[in-house]
């Protein structure tokens, strides 16, 4: 091969990687600077081809910026993606954030066409916000079946539990993603709904047999497929009965057969990031290239070392091992999925930083407000009595950062207000514990006065369900043995609400939301404190509180 | 008085008022929603004449953004302001942040020409990147001579303990700013170093006569009027021996009496925020406002509510109150200011947001960490032994959200690379403390093993000096007792350092840095951990660890 083929081969498959950036403009504002590259790679990486970029961080401007500044950078049109599963605020900062699916999973059970309405205008929402940042493509619907209460990654991300409920609600999202002219992806393949293992951490193992699998975790994938999903992602996960030594993104069987062959999918298949140590643990970046691409795979997404990653395929090429056809066959569905978002008009957002126009339509938010309203489960209104040396005892994954508590957000202030003080609980923290199992909180080190419990507890990428080791349910029974529980919050997993649930005395006030975020938070209180703290709460959230 | 005269005194009123807006563009991204007005307030009250605005949070390119929108709305040129006393990037990420000027003042002790240098070279940097971004007022120097070892605010931002030392500090930092072209503040009038109580919360005391005031507390002051400072601040405290019935804000006697006549400054004296409790416990923001312009100040700073302070002031020149030759007075003191930044040249900061450069430049840079360099001070180099199972126990003041620390700050993840797991004790955590003077650490709450003991500890506003109260003498002399002191670093005040310093056992390793920010940190930790960590440290901060 002379040096112009070699050099036409590395553009055509560097076409075929997505490497991940930070939405903040500067280097130095990185969140992740061992995960996201700099201007710097960024410039060179797409000079040479790099056909896709997934985008994490900063703010709904600073994203509308930075896709054009990639865009200019690229030899090629780009594909611009996004993990917003739960809305463009889920990451970027000035976008709705909604409820996560199952919210609309649990509406389904009462009135399940208000919920395929509520999924579809779900979609509609990120779709229309994604497009105007310049996002072209969104990681989303996860398709995954949540079978699994333990389930540590995919919880309250799925869309239910049932593959029916699954089915129908990630088409409805998915039509509404696509009337945007966004392209979509279901995931994973080929379904992470039954799982223990956080992927982020270990390849979870998954013991089902075809029969099984296709009566549950593929029903939705196919409905997805039928509806014209975009892409599939593969999930890290081992297959224990369809090919037990590769995990499914490297697994042929998994991605050729049963994907491309038996579910008939020829759209994009892209695996889930390389770098989570479900793959990178065993496979170098090289290596674990070349299997997905062997595999069926079309993009490979993050891989912890590009240049190994592109040489790896190069080489691949070259030798015979795979052969050129499988290239062109993957260029051309990335052509085909290109061509569909350029042929879509795109609705402008002001690029202009002067403009100081939010992104979130009225319509957006009241959508957003409407989810928390319909999904808020209270157990009894309380109102929690004001107590002027009462706990407010929160309980969340990590602190450095947190996107859904400040200082100033709901959870903190609210309570305060009725006297309650701050004692917050997270991983890196003092420990609460103390070793007896009947009365686990150590209640000297949090202060004296009734306790108002407030639980952020879902599973989270790296943090897994955590929560789960913690020994709540017993300390709930503490406090009530003391007399000292002045109330309970649940902010996530319907499986430890259900559980607290269950042991709660009658008059305590408590409620539980899906959602973690401060809109959330701002409802569930309002419902519990006495009814002078409500206008203030959810005022506080449409800024109209400031009357100077 | 008619209609267009009322109209026209209300304008020139408002010129004198300085509000407080974020940098961040959105309202919704607001840190703090109960201070910072709204997009449209802003716009309102520009518009009906506002002549100032001092600015919070954001990165550089946002206020940069900012600062054109604020001068777009504005009915007059305006005074665009930031306590930025410690580099721009102690409010504004991109910006560079320095250690604080106690640093310098150490620096001095040893080498007076080049702490000299050090402190233009601090005025400079800080001139330089606000005015690229657009602003032209620095609040800064702090002119207060920290006294007061137990001083909760002033502490560290202090250019020293000896009033000659601060005298020629700020004077050096002055003529740094100056030759940037933006004005100056010397704060906080008469002096605040010798107080123990946070104005942010209470009202200080200061018993001083007009002898020692002279011989002490005015000497800087009086350098930095010979030295052209451009405006005095002045200070929320109670001079009992000047005037015992109002804080020197709003004392004639302190601000006409001492300021204007006797020391002779005849250029704009503005209030600190009087929306500070010192303040705002005692008097409404109209009757603030009018008091500390009877007093003899020119500009209101931060008034609780603006309506209220314009009005009241309307009020106070109709009735005869004030003289209207006071208003002209003041109008004129504003004018003269604003000519002077008017008639310097512009150093354009790029405005368009597709430009990836930075604002800090290789020299500022470079800059920041020689002064990191020379203010290490190491008791013992180690290095800390790495340990499976060792505990990195870390006291801050807040962590919702906290600006020098994340979870990839080199005081986390340098420790956790030598085995020593994060335990995070703040104001809001799970308290670590149990019921003996002896031994005050609960050890069990923290896990096992050898503890390294990270203090981020100076005064902070609204925090005073938390940390003061917490026996950390004798938890380092229960972990030297119980010989699982690892080791121990000092961030911030250097009482606190030479008091443990005092106690440590000679091997251990130890080491102290006035600054806090991620860049101490890792030169710090660079010091203390073994070798192979070092390379990594310094250079992930240089961004250059990425070799993908």
């Amino acid at each position: 091969m002379c040096f112009q083929e070699h050099k036409n081969l590395r553009l055509k498959i560097a076409q075929l990687l997505v490497i991940r950036a930070s939405a903040h403009l500067y280097d130095t504002q990185r969140e992740y600077p061992q995960w996201e590259l700099t201007n710097c790679q960024l410039q060179k990486y797409l000079g040479q081809g790099v056909g896709g970029v997934v985008l994490f961080g900063g703010t709904s401007k600073e994203l509308t910026l930075r896709c054009e500044n990639l865009k200019r950078w690229a030899r090629y049109p780009l594909l611009l993606c996004a993990d917003i599963e739960e809305g463009l605020g889920q990451r970027f900062n000035g976008g709705t954030w909604l409820l996560p699916p199952i919210a609309i999973s649990q509406l389904f059970e009462v009135d399940p066409d208000r919920a395929i309405k509520f999924a579809e205008r779900y979609g509609i929402c990120i779709g229309k916000q994604a497009r105007c940042c310049g996002l072209n493509w969104v990681l989303a619907p996860v398709c995954d079946v949540n079978t699994n209460p333990l389930n540590p990654v995919i919880n309250v991300r799925a869309w239910g539990e049932d593959s029916d409920v699954v089915s129908t609600l990630a088409c409805a999202f998915h039509r509404g993603l696509d009337s945007q002219g966004v392209l979509s992806c279901a995931k994973h393949f080929p379904g992470h709904g039954d799982t223990e293992d956080d992927s982020h951490l270990d390849l979870p193992q998954l013991d089902h047999n075809l029969t099984r699998l296709q009566s549950v975790e593929l029903v939705p994938f196919q409905a997805a497929i039928a509806a014209g999903v975009s892409s599939v992602m593969t999930g890290h996960l081992l297959l224990s009965n369809i090919d037990s030594s590769r995990p499914a993104t490297l697994s042929k069987k998994v991605v050729t057969q049963l994907l491309r062959k038996q579910l008939g999918f020829d759209g994009l298949v892209v695996t889930d990031a390389l770098l989570m140590q479900a793959i990178s643990k065993q496979y170098g970046s090289g290596e674990a290239a070349v299997l997905a691409f062997e595999a069926g795979a079309d993009l490979i997404l993050m891989p912890a070392n590009i240049n190994d990653a592109i040489n790896a395929l190069v080489d691949a090429f070259c030798s015979g091992r795979i052969p050129l056809k499988r290239l062109d066959e993957s260029l051309h569905r990335r052509e085909v999925a290109v061509a569909k978002i350029q042929n879509k008009p795109i609705q402008t957002y002001q690029n202009k930083f002067d403009d100081i126009e939010e992104i979130e339509s009225q319509e957006d938010h009241s959508f957003a407000n409407e989810l928390i309203e319909i999904s808020l489960k209270i157990h009894n209104p309380g109102p929690i009595r004001p107590c002027s040396f009462g706990v407010n005892l929160i309980r969340i994954d990590g602190v450095l950062p947190c996107s859904i508590l400040t200082h100033n957000s709901p959870a903190i202030i609210a309570p305060e207000e009725a006297g309650f003080k701050t004692v917050i609980y997270h991983q890196n923290g003092v420990s609460p514990w103390q070793k007896d199992e009947i009365s686990p909180l150590a209640l000297d080190r949090l202060g004296k006065g009734p306790v108002l419990l407030q639980l952020f507890a879902r599973g989270n990428p790296f943090c897994g369900n955590s929560y789960v080791k913690e020994p709540w349910l017993a300390a709930l029974k503490q406090l009530q043995k003391m007399q000292i529980l002045a109330g309970l919050v649940v902010y996530g997993s319907p499986y430890l609400w259900d559980q607290l649930r269950d042991e709660l005395e009658n008059k305590i006030p408590a409620a539980y939301t899906p959602g973690q975020m401060p809109l959330a938070q701002s409802h569930v209180l309002a419902s519990l404190l006495p009814d002078s703290q409500e206008y203030k709460l959810i005022d506080s959230l449409s800024n109209k509180e400031f009357t100077n």
